[in-house]
């Protein structure tokens, strides 16, 4: 099992930063614009990309396994791509000053494929659309994100 | 040992790509202002990197043990951080019709620390500033480069 890992800090009380990540309005923020979903344990998030012209990119559904008040995060993915099923994204908050730390992991790929170059480059980029949206209350989430190669 | 894998893809010819990432001049304009050294198998390259008020944030000396045109650099850390002595930078590029793919990787980690979370999302933001100096002619490097938490 291999692990994608990130680290940012978002100038912003650590309540924002976990309303951005706990609920679909939130992740509709960053991530992409189509989120829906009811985000407790037990309940399912939908997640939809597309291009700019419209087409659909992928679409994935993951189940809020924690949700623990500024403290962390926790998704499991139920369908999506073959090599994200079963995978969990984490989020870990701490407080530093006057600002938030957000240790991100996307856990337990099965291999170190070079789709996982592709999403570790593009986890980062989403992430500063997060700290972007927290901080001016506007972030890239698709189908506005930015763009790395050729597979988006 | 663990490592961290990105992807990217610059409009550019793979040669442009390989000149950035296998001179001192080209590494100057994505990664540090400050890089200096023999860029070939048996040199020493070394990098420099400040806060923006001249402070600097650390520094590092790598040896390029592999520069195939157009196809793969290798670099190997020699000083440094102690996490990073003995680990290795790796950039693979691929033709993708008009543009270059790179896929990167910081291999050999001898654990996944939260300093390796700060180093991979850093390492991604370096390699958008790498698109745009090849891309644009102005890349991000340090002191310039993008500020993403409270490690720098």
């Amino acid at each position: 099992m291999v692990d994608i890992i990130h680290r940012i800090g978002i100038k912003a009380p650590i309540s924002k930063v976990y309303a951005a990540l706990s609920t679909a309005e939130g992740v509709a923020g960053w991530w992409t614009k189509e989120t829906t979903g009811e985000s407790k344990p037990g309940g399912t998030i939908k997640v939809i990309f597309r291009s700019p012209n419209g087409d659909e990119k992928g679409k994935m559904e993951f189940e809020p396994l924690k949700l623990n008040p500024n403290q962390e995060v926790h998704w499991r993915f139920k369908s999506g791509p073959a090599e994200w099923i079963g995978t969990d994204v984490t989020f870990k908050l701490s407080q530093d000053g006057d600002a938030t730390l957000v240790v991100f992991g996307h856990r337990n790929w099965r291999e170190a494929v070079e789709f996982m170059a592709h999403c570790s480059m593009k986890w980062a980029t989403f992430l500063l659309s997060l700290k972007e949206f927290v901080e001016t209350g506007r972030g890239k989430p698709s189908p506005d994100d930015l763009k790395i190669d050729n597979w988006n």
